[in-house]
């Protein structure tokens, strides 16, 4: 590994990354709507080399479609051991509405964080993944 | 307590989104930088009703130099109860750089995530606070 000793911080690689993304539920997307930024709280999963979750149509659609790009992040952080990891996803997202992937969408563990009507699919095709990790003090280097 | 039956959702008011703001370290901030949304995980502090971090000289700062309208998020998630609060705060972010408040500042506890260089101290007024707690199937109705 690849620690800073200053900072214990290291630095991800693309795979690094992915096998994160993939053992947490909820990540939070930033959007830009009217020229300001916007967070939502998504739950989400890894599907393929993409990042996709359910959205109510409204506000958050709306802001896609006027501005395709899109900021995901997704962390895990031991306040205690002043420990963590965060992952860091810049892409385009875009409406999932071809009927065979919405069938094969609809098998994926989507329901978390509010159990309400989500009927949108959307997809993140990143262009860029950049990931780090900090090491608990003294650990790791 | 205000809980969608359907959702489990509460719509949490100002006085509640603060308290929870207080009780957790880690934040992530998002920014508009060439017109595409950013997100920084960052270590914070309520002081009064503002939200400020430290950070360093970089991307983080001219981005907000050019646009300070920032959006930031907090969240505690309980995966495997699928509940959790969230909250948003939309406002305007500017570097603290009085000699007095930089000082009182100091005195904060603002060295988690990475424990690098950050001399800047970066303070968000909000101009809205909004916030939602998902609780558990079948509780706090």
């Amino acid at each position: 590994m690849n620690v800073d000793p200053r900072t214990w911080l290291e630095i991800l690689g693309t795979e690094a990354c992915w096998e994160l993304l993939a053992t947490t539920p909820v990540g939070r997307l930033a959007v830009v709507l009217d020229g300001r930024p916007e967070i939502y709280p998504v739950n989400y999963v890894t599907d393929g080399r993409t990042i996709v979750f359910r959205t109510e149509a409204g506000s958050k659609l709306a802001a896609l479609d006027a501005n395709p790009s899109v900021c995901f992040e997704a962390d895990v952080v031991d306040v205690d051991r002043r420990s963590g990891w965060s992952v860091l996803v810049k892409g385009q997202a875009r409406a999932e509405r071809r009927p065979e992937a919405v069938r094969a969408l609809n098998k994926l563990p989507l329901h978390f964080w509010s159990t309400g009507d989500k009927p949108n699919f959307v997809r993140v095709e990143p262009t860029e993944i950049t990931g780090r990790r900090v090491h608990p003090s003294g650990e790791g280097a």
